[in-house]
C-alpha cells in the first residue's frame, strides 16, 4: 500500500489550542483523523511527525526516503523563511514534497512572504486552513492516476 | 444551484501550445472540461473567461459579485506580480478568491516571487499543474461544508 | 466655453458600493453631481470618463488635447504606483494634470506611498475625500484667475 | 469664531525672495493677506506661525489643541522628509492637519518623494503653489459643511 | 514572400507631434514610410501596429505566430519597464523579437534603464532613432542570409 | 575620406576561440574583414583596436577625437559593467560612440544588465551578433545621410 | 508561590569562561544564585533553563505555559537575529516574555541590532550586564504590583 | 549627595494626555514623583528636564558633565531614530547615558525599529512603560555597588 | 572691508575638550585666533557662530546674506549628513559655502560617508584638521584674486 | 599526540548517495578514511562528528575544547549561511577552526556566497571537493610545523 | 629638499581641453607651473605623473615610497569611485595622500560621491577647482610646520 | 613535464614589505622558493607572474593556455572584488583556476567578502597565509592523482 508522511514544524503541536484566529480551533489530532479518512477513502496509508527541533525534521525527511514513501506534505513553519539546512535536505532526497500553510502566508508580516524551501518543493498551497493537507495528498494522488 | 468562476490572465489562451516543458500540455480547453466534469460531480455549476487585457480582467472580477458568483480562482498570470489594480478589483468586491499558478512561481525568476494579489486572497495554490484549480475549487466546496 | 476632464481609473467605478471605510458612501454619480454643480458655479464645463483598463486611459488623455480641454483632474486608481505608460501619456501631452486620490494614499500600504505619475503632474492632492476633485478644479480656476 | 492656523517651517520665511524659479515670488507676507481675505469670506480667523526651529513647531502644535484651533494648514519644508518628532507631535495632538507644499515634491530630487509627516496628516496638497494653502482651508470649511 | 511586423506600444501614436526633443520630429507615418522602402528593397514585405493597451498587444503578437511572421520589430515604449505578462506572450511564441528604442534609454530617467522584456528578446537597439527600426530589419535580414 | 574606428576590449581577442555558445565561432580577424568591406562599400575607412587594459583604450579614444575619427563602434567587454574611467573617457571626448555587445547582456547574469557607458554614448546595440559592429556603422552612416 | 522562568539560548553554558570583555566573568551558576536570591527576597521562586538547541527552546517555552509560569526572562543568545521559529513560539503561549541581553547589541555588529523575537515580546533590555536580568524580575514584580 | 539627570524629548511633555493605548495614563508629574521616591529610598537625587529642541537637549547633555552628574536616563522620543547630533552629544560626555523607551518600539512602526544613539549608550529599555525609567535609575545603582 | 563667517554645528563648543583623538585638542577658542590671524593677514574679517540647534544655524546662514558676508565656512557637524532643512538654507542663499570636516568622514562610521549639504555647498574639505578652516579661507581669497 | 575533529553539518550524512553532480560519489565513510590515512601519516589522530541538528554541532564544539583538540575542520552545510549561533559558538572557544566547503559555493545560488561563519574562522576552502578537507589539515599540520 | 608628488589619474591629461563647464579652461600644464610656483615659495620641490592606467598608477604610488616623497596630492579621478586596488596601494604605503577632486563630486552623478580610496587617504579637498591642489600641498606643509 | 602559473595581483609585489600584519613578513621571492620546492618535490613546474595592471594579467591568462600550463593558482589581490574583466578571462580560457587568498577576506571590510572571480574558478582558499598557494597546488596534483 502507498504510503505518505505528514510532517509539521515548530510551534504546530499547539495547533487548535493557540491564536485560532489565525490557525483555527482544529488541533493536530483533528488534522490526523481527517488525513486518515481521507487516505482510507483512496486506500493509501498515512504518517505523522512533528517536531520543533530543525535537526529532527532534516532526519526525518531522510528516513522518509529510507522508507519508500511515495510523497511528503510539509509545513515548516517559521523554518519556512530562513532554514537553507531544510531547503537542502528537500533537495538531497528524491521523494517529492508539497509545502503548506494553515494561514495566508502572502498577506501576513513581510518576512512571512519568502520561502526558502518552496522553491525545492514540488509546490506550494497557502491559506486554505487545515483543508490545505488534504488538497496536497489528493494532489498527490491525482498526479500518481496521471491526472495531471 | 452555486456557480463558481474560473478567470486566466494574460498568456494563458495559449496554454498547451506553448512552453509545454514549464505549462504542460494540456489546452484550456481541456481545463475547462476537467473543471466542468468535477463541477457537475458536485452539483455546481463553473464559468469561464480569459482575457489578455488587465482591464477586462478587472471588469470580469466586478461583475462576477453582480451575478452572484460563490467564489472564483483566478490565475493572473504575470498580473500577479505587478497589478495592483488586479488587487484593489480583488479587495473591492465580496466574493472570495483562490489564487492558482500551473508552474511553481516559488523556484522560477526572482520577479515571480511575488504576488501583489495572493495578499488580499484567501489562499495560493501553485506549482501542482493543472490540477491545482481543481484542489481550488475542492477547497471552496469543502469550506462551504464546513470542513476547513 | 472653457471645459475641464474628470477622469478615474480602475476600480473608482466602484466607488460607495466597496469600502466605505476608505473611499466613503458617496458614488461616481454624486462626484459627478458635485463636479458639474461646481464648474456650473465658475461657468466653465466638466466631462468626464472612468475605464478599468490602462490603455483607454491613455486613449482618452491624448484625446483630450485633440478637443481642447484646458485641465485634466485624474485619479489614476492603483495604476498611480506601476504604470509608467500612463506617465509618459501625461507628459505626451500639453494639458496639464492634476492628480487626485480620495484616501491618504501616503498613510496606506508602503505601495501606494510611491506615484510614478505625480512627478510629471502639477500637482498631487490626497486624503482629502470627494472633495479634492473639487479643489482640483479650483485649483485650475485660481491658476486661471493668475492668483496662484 | 473657529480658527485656523497656518504653520510654515524652515526657510518659508524667504519666500518670495529666492529661488522664484520654484517657489514663486509672493512672499510670506502676502500669503498671510491672501488667507486672510479668504477666512473673512468664510467667516473664521486665521493665525500664522513660522519657523526654522523644528522644536519650536512641535511646541506651536501642541499649544494649537489648548488654544483651540480647528485645523492646521502644515507645510513642514524640507523636515516633511526626516522630522519623526514633527510627525509624533501631529498624532499626539487632535486637531487635524493637512499637509501643503509649493512646489510638487513628487517631481523634484529623490529624498523630497517621501513624507514622514504625510501618513498621520489628514491628507496632502502639492505642486499647486500658494493657491494649496488656500485649498487646504477649503478642504477644512467643506468638511466642516458636511460635503466631504 | 516573408514578412515582418512593427509593434509600437502605448503614446507612440503620438511620434512626431510630441516632445519631438526626445522622439525627433517624424511621424509614425513617416516610420511606416521608411520601413516600408527598405522592405521593398529587400523584397520583404513589412505589417504594422500600434496600441496604448497591454492586452492588444498580448494579443497581436500571438496572432503573428498563426499569420507565420519571420520576425518581430517591438518598441513596447514605457510597458518595457514593468509589463511582464508581455514578456511571457514574447517568450511564449517563437517568432523572434527584437526590441527597439527610439531614445537612449540608458541616460533617462533610472525606472528606463531596466528592461523585462530584453531578457526574452534577441536583442535590443536603443537611442538611434527611427533608424534603430532600420538596423533591426536589417538585423533579421542579414541572420537569414547566415551573414550573423 | 570619413574614417571609423572598431575599439574592442578585455577578452575580445579570444573571440570565435572560446565560448562560441555565447559569443560565435568568428574570430576579430573575420569582424575586421566584414567591416572593412561595408566600409568600402559606403566609401569610408574604419581603424582597428583592440586590448586587455582599460587605460590603453582610454588612451585609444583619447587619440580618435585628434585623428579626427567620425564615429566610433565601441564593445567595452566586461568594462561596460564597472569602468567609471571610461566613461569619463567616452564623455570627455567630442567623437560619438555607439556601444556594441555581441550578445544578449540583458539575458545574461545580473551584473551584465547594467551599463555605466551606455549612458555617455549615443546608444546601444546588444544581442545580434557580429552584425551589431555592422548595424553600428549603417546608423553612423545613415545618421550623417540626414536619414534619422 | 509565583514562579518565574530564566531561559538562555546557545552558547550562554559558556557564560564567564569566554570573551569576559564583552560577557563579563560573572558564570551562569553565579547569575543563578543572583536571581534565586532576588527572588526569595520578593517571595516568589525562579526555574532556569539553557540549551544550545533551537528546538529545546521551543520545547521549554511551550511547558512553561503549561507548568504556570508568570513570566519567562529570555536571553535567546544569537538565535535573536534570525529564529523566526522562537518567534512563533513566544507569540504563540500567553506567558509573558522580556528578552535581555547583557551586552549592549545596538553597539556591536551590524546583525545584530536586529531582533526578530523582540516584536512578539513585551520589552528589551540590553546592555546592562547580568544585573538586566535582575531588572527584568524586577519588572515582572513591579508590573505585578500595579506599578507599571 | 551623588545625582542623576532623566531627559525627555520631543512630544514626551504630553505624557498622559495623549495615545494612552500606547504610552499609559501616567504624566510626566507623575513620573518625576515615582524617581524621586526611588532616588530618596537609595539616597541620591535627582533631576529633570524635558525639550522638544534637538539643540536644547544636546545643551542639557553637555551641561550636565559640568555639573557632575552619575548618569543620564534619556528618553529622545522620535529624536532616537535619526538624530546623530544628539548620538555625538552623547559620545562627546563622559556621563554614562542609558536609553529608555516606554512602548516596545522593536514592535511598532519599521522606522522606530532603529536607534543611532542606542549604540553610544551603555544599554536600552524599552517597552516596560514608566517602570523602565525606574530600573533604568537600579541599573546605575547597582553598577555602583558593584553588583553588575 | 570683506567680511567671511565660520559656522560651527553641533558638539562644536566641546572641540579640544572632548575625544581628542578624532578632534584634535585645539579648543575653538584657538581655532578663532588662527582664523583672526589668517583674515588679517590677507586683510578681510572673520565672523563666528556656533550652536547646537539646527533653527539657530538655518537664521543665521539667512541672516548673513542680509550682512553681506562674502562667504561662510561651514562645519555642520553630524546635522551633516540629515539636514535637509540646512540644504534648504544652503541652497536659498547666494553666499557662497565651503564645507569643511576636521576628521576624515569617509573613514569613520558609514552614516557619516553621506553628505546631503555638499551637494549644494561650492566644496567639501575633510580630514585636515583644524587646517581645513584655514584652507577654506584661503580658497575663497584664491578664488577671489582670479587663482583658481 | 595531537588530535583534530572533523565536523559535519546538516544533510552531509547523505554524501556520496545524493546529488552527485554537486557532492561527488564519496561517502562520508570513505572520507573518514582518507582521513585517517592522512592523519597516520602525520602521527596525529583525527576524530568525526556529524548531525542534522544545530544545537549539537554547538555542543560539539564547545565540547572539542574541553577534550584539547587542535584544530577543527569544519563544514556547517547549509547553516553557514545563517547561523549566527554556530558563529558565536565557533568565536567562543579558542581552537582554531577552518571552514570547508565541498562544491565552489561561490558559484551556486546567491544565498551560498555569504558565510557568516567564515569571519570568524581562521579561513575558507570551497570547490575543491573531499579534498579540501586533507588541505585544511595540512593547513593546521603546516601551521604547526612554523611553515605558514 | 623635501618634495612631494602630484598624480592624477584617467582622464585628466585632457584637463582644459574637454568639459570646461566642469573642469575649467586650465590645462595640466597650467596646474603643474602653479604647482612649481608654490612649491618654490616655500623651498620644497613637486614632482608630476598622469596615467590613464590604473596598474601605471599604482606603480607610481609604490615607487614614490622607495624615492622619499614627502607627501601625495591625489586625484584618481573616476577609479576614485570602484578601485579598491588603488585603495590597497595607498594603504600599502606610509606616504601620506590626500585625494583632490576639481569639481564637487558630491553634486555629481550619484556613483560619484561614493569614494573607495578617501577612507585610507589622510583627507579629501572636492570642488575648488585647481586651486584644490594647492590647498592640498598648503596642508602638508601647515601639517610639517605643526600648525594643524 | 607539468607545469603550473602562479599569478599575484595588485600590490602583492610588496608582500613581506607592508602590512605584516595582515599579510606576513615572507616576501614574494620566499613564496616562489617554497613554491618550487613543493614542485620539484612532486615532480612539476612552476612559473610566476606578478603585475598591477588589470590588463596585463589577462594577458597573461591568455598566453598561459597557449603555453600549456596545467592549472593556475591566482591570487587577484583587490581585483578581486570588482574586476569582471579578470572574471571574464578566467572563464574564457579552458586552464583551471584556484583563487587563493593570503589573509581571511571573509573577515575583513564588507567589500572583501564578495568575490565576482571565485564564481568561474574551480574553488578558493583563504586565510591560511602563504601555506594557501601551497594547498592549491597540492589541490591541483591530488586531483590529477584521482584523488578528489
Amino acid at each position: 500500500m502507498e504510503k505518505y508522511l505528514v510532517v509539521n514544524g515548530p510551534n504546530l503541536n499547539l495547533l487548535g489550542k493557540r491564536e485560532p484566529g489565525i490557525y483555527g480551533t482544529d488541533s493536530l489530532q483533528s488534522l490526523m483523523e481527517r488525513m486518515k479518512r481521507l487516505a482510507e477513502k483512496h486506500r493509501v496509508s498515512v504518517g505523522f511527525f512533528q517536531s520543533n527541533h530543525e535537526g529532527a525534521l532534516i532526519d526525518r525527511l531522510h528516513a522518509a526516503e529510507e522508507e519508500g514513501y511515495a510523497g511528503i506534505i510539509f509545513n515548516p513553519g517559521a523554518l519556512t523563511h530562513y532554514s537553507y539546512a531544510l531547503r537542502d535536505a528537500i533537495s538531497s532526497i528524491s521523494v517529492p514534497v508539497i509545502e503548506v500553510h494553515i494561514s495566508n502566508i502572502h498577506a501576513r508580516e513581510e518576512f512571512r512572504h519568502r520561502s526558502v524551501t518552496a522553491a525545492v518543493s514540488r509546490g506550494q498551497i497557502a491559506g486554505l486552513g487545515l483543508y490545505g493537507y488534504e488538497l496536497a495528498l489528493m494532489a498527490f494522488l491525482g498526479a500518481r492516476e496521471g491526472e495531471e
